[in-house]
C-alpha cells in the first residue's frame, strides 16, 4: 500500500498538466494511465490552444517547445455562400490561438515529469476507486509488471476521460446527465501535405460541413461532415478528396487543396454531454470525464485544461490543511464555463452543419447567423472572444 | 374603373406608411381596407419602435406625436435566476428604442391623409386581385356604400397581413414557404395602471417568461408564456395578476408588480413564418402579409416599415418610367434584412421561455446564453444593434 496526496487517473492533458500544477504547490500526486507512453504520445486529438492554456503551459515552464513550433494564428475563416469572411481574432480581441497537437502537449507533460522524477506509471490495469465518501479514498489497480498494488489519497481526479472508469465510479443518483447527439459526424484526415491556407477555414456548404485545419507545416488536418453511422471503409482516400474539394473549393478566393498521403482517418459522432456535479466525495472529474463538447468550437482540451487549474488551487487547501472551501465550490466554477463552452459549440457547430433533416426554416436562420456574424463588428468580437478563449475566472 | 398608379391592399401601419412615402414621391396611390377607420385605429398591435422607424417617420412629417409622446428607452432589462441585467442600448449602440403605440402611428398616418386628401377607402368587401403578371393589374373590390369597383394600377402592394388576401393571389408554386410553430404562445394584458418600472424587462423564469412593458405613463403592457392551447377563459384576472407577480417579482430589486383594471387580454401563438420571394408579377407583398415573427424581439412592425421604405423607393421608378431595376431586386433586399429579425427573433424567443417538452440541455444553454449576453459588452452589444434596429440597408 502507497500513500499519496492525490491520485490521479489517466495521463491525457488534463492528468499530466494536473500533476504537474500541484508538483507546483508542493503536493504529491501519482498517475495512473491504462496506455502505455507511446500511445499516448501518439493520439491525435485537438489541436488549437486557446491564449488561456497557452500563457498557463508558459508561466508553469513547460511551453518551450510550443513557442518554438505551435503556429499562432490571428484570425480564421468561415467560408459561405461561396465566399470568405475573416473573423480577425487578434484585432476584435488582442488575443490570439495556437495551433500545436494535444500530443504534443501531452509529450512536453511526460518529459517534465520524467525529469523531475514525479511518477507517472503506464499500462495499468484493473483501476478501481474505493471510500470515495470518505477523507481516505483509495485506488485498486494492477501494475505493468502484474502486481496488485493498491493507493490511499486526500482525494482522487478523474481524468480518464469519457469511457474511463471515474464517472461510473460515482452511484448514478449522484449525479444528473445532460446529453445531446447530433445527426452528424466528422470524418477527420491527417494528411502528409502542405496546408492550403495560412488560417483555419470553416466552410458550411450546401453538401455540409468542411474544415481545413492543420497541424504542422507539412501536415494537413481536414474534417468532413458525414452520416454519423457511416463506415469509414465508405470513404476510401479518392472520395475524400474529391468531396473535400467540393465543399472547400466554392470560394471566389482562388483556393486550391493541396492532397497528399493520408495518415491516419476516423469517423467522430458529435455529442454533447455534462455531468452535475463534477465532484461525488473527495472524487473530483476533471476534462472529458465530466463534459463532452463537439470539435467544432475547438474547446475540449482547453475546457479540461481550465478545469484542473481550478483543481490544483482547490486541492491544495483540502491537501494541505482539509480546507474544503474551494474543493466545495469546484464544480460549480468549473460548470459556468463548461456551460458556456457547450453553448459556444452548439452555437458553431448548428451554424456551420447542414441537418440532414432538412428544417429549411433553420437552415435559413443559420445562414442569416453566419451574415450576420461576417458584418457585425460585435458579433464577431462575440464569435472570437470565445474562440480565442474567455478568462479562467469567467 | 379607376386609374391610379399603386393600388395598395390594408390600412395598417405598412399600407399608410407606404402610400404616405408615395405621395412624397408624386405617386398617386389608393389604399383600401376591409375594416373601419375606427377599428384599425384602436386595434393594439406592436409598442416598440426602433430608432430607424422613428426616424423615417420624423423625416417624413408623421413624427410630431410620436416625438411628443412616445417614450425614449436607453435600456433594458433581462431578469433570470432572480436578478436583473440591463443592457444598456444607447450606452452600446448609440441609439435608443421608442415606446409608441403601433395604432398611434395609424392614427398619424390617417391624419396626415385626410390632412392631404389622399385616399384610404375603409370597409371595403371582397376584395380580389387580377392580372397580376401583367402591367396592369387589377383590384376589384365591393366599396363601403355597396358599389362594386374596379382599380387599375401599374403595381399593387400586398400590405394586408398574414390573414389578408394578397399573399393566397399568388399561385402557390410560385412561392417557397417557412412555417416555423413555437410550442408557447403569449397571453398579453393591457392594464390600467403606471408601468412599475421605467423599462422593458425580459424575465426567464422556472414557470415560464414575462415581459413587463407599458404603452404610456398610465397604460402598461404585460405578458406571460402560456400554453398555445389554452383559451382565455382558463385566464380570470386574479389568476394573471398572481402568475405575473410570481415571475417578475423575483428580483433581487425590490420590484413590486403594480396591478389595475385590465382592458384586454388576448392569447396569442408564437409562430415564424416567411414566403418567398416577395413579389409576383406587379404585386408586392409588405409587412405581414409577407412574414410574422414571434414578438419577443419587437420586429414585426419594424420589419413592415423597412419594407415599405424599399417598396416605395422600388416602386418611384417602376410606375413612372418602367424602370424595374429596384423592383426586381426588392424580395432578395428585404429578404435579408428579415432573415435578421427572424433569426434575432427566434434567438429573443428561444432564450427567454420555457420549452414546455423540457429539454434540459437546451435550458442549461438557454441559460449560460443570458449569463454569457448580461457579462459580455460584445453579446450584449450584438443583441443590442439588432434591437434599436439595424440600418434599413443593412
Amino acid at each position: 500500500m502507497t500513500d499519496t496526496q492525490v491520485g490521479i487517473i489517466g495521463a491525457g492533458p488534463a492528468g499530466l498538466l494536473l500533476s504537474y500544477l500541484l508538483h507546483l504547490e508542493g503536493i504529491d500526486a501519482v498517475v495512473l494511465e491504462t496506455r502505455s507512453r507511446e500511445y499516448v504520445e501518439q493520439r491525435v486529438r485537438a489541436g488549437v490552444c486557446e491564449q488561456p492554456t497557452v500563457e498557463l503551459l508558459r508561466e508553469i515552464g513547460v511551453g518551450a517547445r510550443l513557442e518554438e513550433e505551435g503556429m499562432p494564428h490571428h484570425g480564421l475563416s468561415l467560408r459561405f455562400d461561396g465566399e470568405d469572411h475573416r473573423i480577425a481574432l487578434t484585432e476584435l480581441t488582442g488575443k490570439s490561438i495556437t495551433v500545436y497537437g494535444q500530443q504534443e502537449i501531452v509529450k512536453d507533460l511526460i518529459a517534465a515529469h520524467v525529469g523531475k522524477g514525479l511518477p507517472v506509471e503506464f499500462e495499468v490495469s484493473g483501476v478501481a476507486l474505493h471510500d470515495l465518501d470518505t477523507e481516505r479514498p483509495r485506488v485498486t489497480y494492477t501494475d505493468a509488471g502484474g502486481n496488485a498494488r493498491e493507493l490511499t489519497c486526500a482525494a482522487i481526479a478523474g481524468c480518464d476521460g469519457f469511457h474511463g472508469v471515474s464517472r461510473p465510479s460515482i452511484p448514478g443518483d449522484a449525479l444528473r446527465t445532460y446529453d445531446h447527439q447530433y445527426p452528424y459526424a466528422w470524418l477527420g484526415v491527417l494528411a502528409r501535405t502542405p496546408p492550403s491556407h495560412e488560417e483555419l477555414i470553416y466552410t458550411r456548404h450546401e453538401r455540409g460541413f468542411a474544415l481545413h485545419s492543420m497541424r504542422s507545416p507539412e501536415i494537413t488536418r481536414l474534417y468532413l461532415q458525414v452520416d454519423p453511422g457511416e463506415p469509414i471503409e465508405n470513404w476510401p482516400d479518392d472520395r475524400i478528396w474529391t468531396e473535400l474539394r467540393h465543399r472547400l473549393e466554392t470560394s471566389s478566393a482562388d483556393f486550391v487543396l493541396r492532397d497528399g498521403p493520408v495518415l491516419e482517418k476516423s469517423i467522430t459522432p458529435m455529442r454533447s454531454f455534462v455531468v452535475e456535479p463534477m465532484r461525488y466525495g473527495r472524487l473530483f472529474l476533471a476534462g472529458d470525464a465530466a463534459h463532452i463538447v463537439p470539435p467544432t468550437g475547438a474547446k475540449g482540451m482547453n475546457l479540461a485544461v481550465a478545469d484542473v487549474r481550478n483543481l490544483a488551487r482547490a486541492l491544495a487547501p483540502l491537501v494541505r490543511r482539509n480546507d474544503s472551501g474551494l474543493a466545495e465550490s469546484y464544480s460549480d466554477t468549473c460548470l459556468r464555463r463548461v456551460w458556456r463552452a457547450e453553448h459556444f459549440s452548439w452555437f458553431m457547430t448548428s451554424m456551420l452543419h447542414r441537418d440532414p433533416a432538412g428544417d429549411e426554416f433553420a437552415e435559413r436562420l443559420h445562414l442569416s447567423q453566419l451574415r450576420y456574424v461576417a458584418s457585425s463588428t460585435a458579433a464577431a468580437t462575440s464569435l472570437a472572444e470565445n474562440y480565442v478563449g474567455l478568462p479562467f475566472d469567467w
